[in-house]
């Protein structure tokens, strides 16, 4: 198996060589361009690519810049023209339209039609009207030139008919105005001669399906949705609360690992290393006696049952995805079958996971460093089209920085080669580099470092650097306050406004957001143990039943968070986001645009949990010269707001209010 | 004729493809890379490369990282390890020694013998005695892998004993001990199985002569150097001029063109058009019935008076520099012999230079686009090729920007393929980025816009982009604060001491700087008009008689500057550049360091030209923590020098005082 993603589908900018010694024209640094051209960048539909080159040539004649782009695998190029910025830099904004990969390339020449234009338009200027004569009869010549290469259509009569008004009839004076009109020099100008047009490397987006970008995730556990407490709960239970996460507008709803869990080594409550007597198993060892990553643990259901759940949510609109752990518990069947893609030791066992002093004993990793490696990349590949046939188009892939990276450019290609709109999200907790090169390689999406981003500098500092190309070109965030692996010291400490606090930013800050949803809806907040992020009587090892309880329940708030992301265009960007000034370093001020500068949602958040926050904050938006009114979409109250400064106060205390504001302009 | 240097020698690192889908590393971001690895970066002998990479891969085992280092041409490439600094970047430095192309790489992989010691070390911190065991099998099993890989060298000799004494022998303590002998393990861990091995894209460096990157010029009009007033001057008066110059230290004398001038159109005093009677013409005007780009004109001497010229020079350690000035009077032989490397026109007639409403009717400018192209080039190589081999190593060429780059690529190519210590300096006074990419495509040295820098913001803000990377890896400037197309009004305006501040500022802020040599140090300040930039009688005009006034020349400080330049390796250098605070924004201050953070040049500069300016400059060199003293080797007077802020006071008025300080530490 050869890698046939990695050959160079696309060159770098410099890769384009000079077959003639006479190419003046040279294209430098076009943008985006995710690692040197070797990655597409990402967008969705009705999303923006702005396109920009540095573009060069000896001298000082005026050149002529156009994109070009084209949908992978047909042969049309749609041209625009680019627009010249200053400092030989030129850009070009384009809407993308359809889903899939798209190309584009950079066309550029030196415009001799212009450039003969503006010389006798100088003539004209300084009154050298001795000059006028050769300078037309040089024009007919190369407005000839250019006819010549202009084709059959009807330009070239437009061309002829201005050619024969000019060249020879009437007083020089006229000759000479009829000579400088610019829709006519600018309609030849774009028929040089081809042996001196100087072409980019070609450079490709990959335009996903919306929910690559934009979408509102709950996660639950399916075996903890039963309704009699201790009970272990089925797929069926879980369908039964679909309707809620439904009407609290989530998109997406995710399930940890619903396959079979090993019996060795298994973990009990608390992650209690071997336990004994009837525990459940962490979802997440995956593989027993029933089966391995394309079984159904019994327990839950059968595979009829997993249909069933898809349509449900299919019919309440809501999309589930899968775990992908690629990783198995000592008794799954690969093991047994397939050795070969573990790493045996000297004494006979297989490696269990280590990480030195600690010891995962009911976890046996992959050995992708296998001889093996390619029946292995199969039977994985073999795994996600199981599922994606079985309708899920949604996966979050677990731990993906601990297997080696071109399995993964390798994997996704090949998946969406198959169904181009599967969407993955990686949930890689490591290095920056290493995340963003995960992103690179084909991941939709990814997990964040947002949960540990709690003082406003962070959060801002943050969200630029993931909003702002290049970074926005690959990596696509996805917000978490909180996950099975992780309860942050300011849910431990902030109560209940803490928990809106994180909400409302996730929500708001992120195209994507998410929440580990029962835990996060009841404010559960006791910790493992003091300075531990685990959960204390976590789901992961243990079934836990969570009783509704309507009235500390966070639903409304949710809900309506979710409603107003669905009304308002603005919240499903990411790009658009901009920090306002607060004299209060406690309060955070952002805002996005959705379909144009007017079209904005404020978000203002009082970030301390413990205490009433008041400050003054600056947000001018564009073309707002006199005072307007804004709404809050959380309580429909009504302001005034003055050019400039306006002050906030917000009280985490007070029951009544919400520690946030959601503004939109009133019109 | 194939450009055949534009074939992609050199990979972007994204073009190492895997052939196998186990290479877990990746390289990323190498550096310098100028272009994304096109071009070469430059440096000179003695110059240290600092590299840098990202180096990343899955999983959080440690990698080993090696910089690989040739020349071009040779087969062996030189090793050694780089250095993680943090963040997945890691580093390495070289000095280059020797001229000539020089190629590297990096070589990436996990290193297997180091993680299975650091879990060693870890089960033994942690008291995990229970695992010694087999612990110790698998690195018998990995260390025999590896040193299968080793070769016979001593090495495996070294390997051989150590495994032999740990594997069986003694208490278990002991051998794991023995294990974790981490200089044996280093050792073995430089053998990775070379299918895991991650090899980056080579990238290029030209190691030029030191007159590249460093040498103080001197440009004067051999035709100004006769004794006699109005006598038009001969190479031999100029060579009885060549002792002043060298007894003023600089390196380079710089000669507008020699060559025979046309008398079409020729240009009288001041610019005057079509001059009549006896004026001597512009040297760029080039080419007479007397002959073109490889003729001398005869009022000037012969070939042989030139040669004698070179010689004198030779021996008084003064390098020529000839002007390359790639255009024709309309009596050059070439347009005779080879109309077709000219544009003509409906008329019959060639095209002059014209910028409308601008004539230039005594300039007929190549026409590169011209299907003779190629002819044109290699007759253009014939001329440089012609001084070369009369023994000219250093050429300033004349508004490179208005020839095409794949021209200049070429040229500068096919000439260091015969003589590789030829030295290009580019006279593009354009855009930045044209000017960048004439760096990029081969120049060695440019000249900047450091005319027009007077302010100390914009002084440091420019030369802080120049002598930084990425510019200082394909940029090397050469500071003018004259040349005889601009005296800048700060010198018309700010008298003598306007001229030593500038003087100062050029001779110590880049290991190349120059001046228009006779006007500059006789302080010449009168513009044309009131507003131009041009010098009323221009010397490109007529022939000036300057007359030595020894009491108000420059040349005593001309000489101790360009005596320091020597003396102190810091000044040679322009990437030690560091400017320092000072609380009056008129004093500018900056230091270089030579061998060593101690050996370090202090610059003061009172940047008005009219009046006394003082403040605190605060100026910590690396590890002084007490007073020191310091020395102004313009004068030798002593200070001492409290630990943070000094005061300096700095009076152009002064005439026993210079408006400079050249400070160095007295050891």
């Amino acid at each position: 198996m050869k890698n046939a993603n990695h050959a160079p589908v696309v060159m770098s900018p410099s890769e384009q060589l000079l077959a003639d010694g006479r190419h003046r024209v040279r294209i430098e640094r076009v943008a985006p361009s995710v690692d040197e051209g070797r990655y597409p960048a990402k967008r969705i539909p009705g999303e923006p690519l702005d396109i920009e080159a540095d573009v060069i040539a000896d001298g000082h004649e005026p050149l002529r810049v156009v994109l070009e782009v084209c949908d992978a695998g047909e042969e049309s190029w749609e041209s625009q023209p680019m627009v010249a910025q200053g400092n030989d830099l030129w850009t070009a904004t384009r809407i993308m339209r359809r889903e899939g990969m798209v190309l584009f390339r950079i066309r550029a020449w030196i415009d001799e039609v212009a450039h003969w234009q503006e010389g006798l338009e100088k003539k004209v200027r300084a009154g050298q009207r001795e000059d006028y004569g050769i300078w037309l009869l040089e024009g007919a010549e190369i407005i000839r030139r250019h006819m010549a290469r202009a084709g059959k259509g009807g330009e070239i009569a437009d061309l002829a008919q201005w050619l024969a008004r000019w060249e020879k009839e009437g007083d020089l004076d006229q000759r000479v105005t009829l000579a400088l009109d610019k829709e006519r020099g600018n309609q030849a100008g774009a028929f040089p001669d081809p042996l001196f047009v100087t072409l980019s490397g070609t450079f490709r987006v990959h335009v996903e399906r919306e929910r690559a970008l934009r979408g509102a995730w709950y996660e639950f556990f399916p075996r903890s949705s039963g309704t009699v407490p201790g009970l272990h709960g089925t797929l069926r239970d879980a369908a039964r609360r679909l309707p809620a996460i439904a009407a609290m507008g989530f998109d997406v709803v995710y399930l940890p690992p619903i396959h079979p869990i090993g019996h060795a080594f298994r973990k009990g409550p608390n992650n209690t290393p071997a336990a004994t007597g009837d525990v459940p198993g962490s979802p997440w060892a995956i593989g027993s006696e029933e089966g391995g990553h394309t079984a159904i643990d019994s327990r839950l259901g059968t595979l009829g049952d997993f249909r069933e759940f898809l349509e449900t949510a299919e019919r309440l609109n809501l999309e589930v995805a899968l775990d992908l752990a690629f990783q198995c518990s000592p008794d799954h069947p690969y093991v047994r079958e397939h050795p070969e893609w573990f790493r045996s030791r000297p004494d006979g066992s297989i490696h269990y996971a280590e990480n030195p002093p600690k010891k995962y004993q009911d976890i046996y990793p992959f050995d992708f460093l296998s001889d093996a490696w390619e029946s292995l990349w199969q039977e994985l590949r073999r795994v996600v089209l199981f599922w994606v046939e079985k309708g899920v188009r949604i996966f979050r892939v677990d731990n993906p920085h601990t297997k080696p990276f071109p399995f993964w450019e390798w994997l996704l290609a090949e998946v969406r080669a198959v169904d181009p709109k599967v969407v993955f999200l990686s949930e890689a907790f490591t290095r920056p580099k290493v995340m963003y090169h995960l992103g690179h390689i084909g991941f939709s999406q990814s997990y964040t470092y947002f949960t540990w981003r709690n003082t406003r500098q962070e959060i801002e500092e943050y969200l630029t650097e993931l909003v702002s190309s290049p970074v926005r070109d690959f990596f696509r965030p996805n917000l978490w306050p909180n996950t099975p692996d992780i309860l942050h010291a300011y849910l431990q400490t902030g109560g209940r406004p803490a928990f809106l606090v994180r909400l409302a930013l996730a929500s708001t800050l992120s195209a994507s957001y998410g929440i580990y949803g029962p835990p996060f809806e009841w404010c559960e907040n006791r910790p493992l143990r003091e300075g531990s992020e685990e959960y204390l009587d976590s789901e992961k090892y243990e079934i836990r039943h969570w009783r509704p309880d309507p009235e500390h329940s966070l639903a409304p708030v949710i809900t309506r968070l979710n409603g107003i992301r669905r009304e308002h265009r603005a919240l499903g960007w990411n790009h658009t986001l901009r920090f306002h000034p607060v004299d209060n370093d406690r309060i955070i001020a952002y805002s996005k645009t959705g379909e144009g500068p007017d079209d904005w949602i404020l978000v203002v958040v009082n970030l301390d949990p413990h205490g009433v926050q008041e400050g003054w904050l600056t947000f001018d938006p564009a073309g707002e010269e006199e005072a307007f009114e804004v709404e809050d979409l959380m309580d429909n109250a009504r302001y005034g707001w003055p050019p400039g400064r306006r002050y906030i106060r917000l009280d985490p205390a007070d029951p009544r209010r919400l520690p946030f504001h959601v503004f939109r302009r009133v019109p």
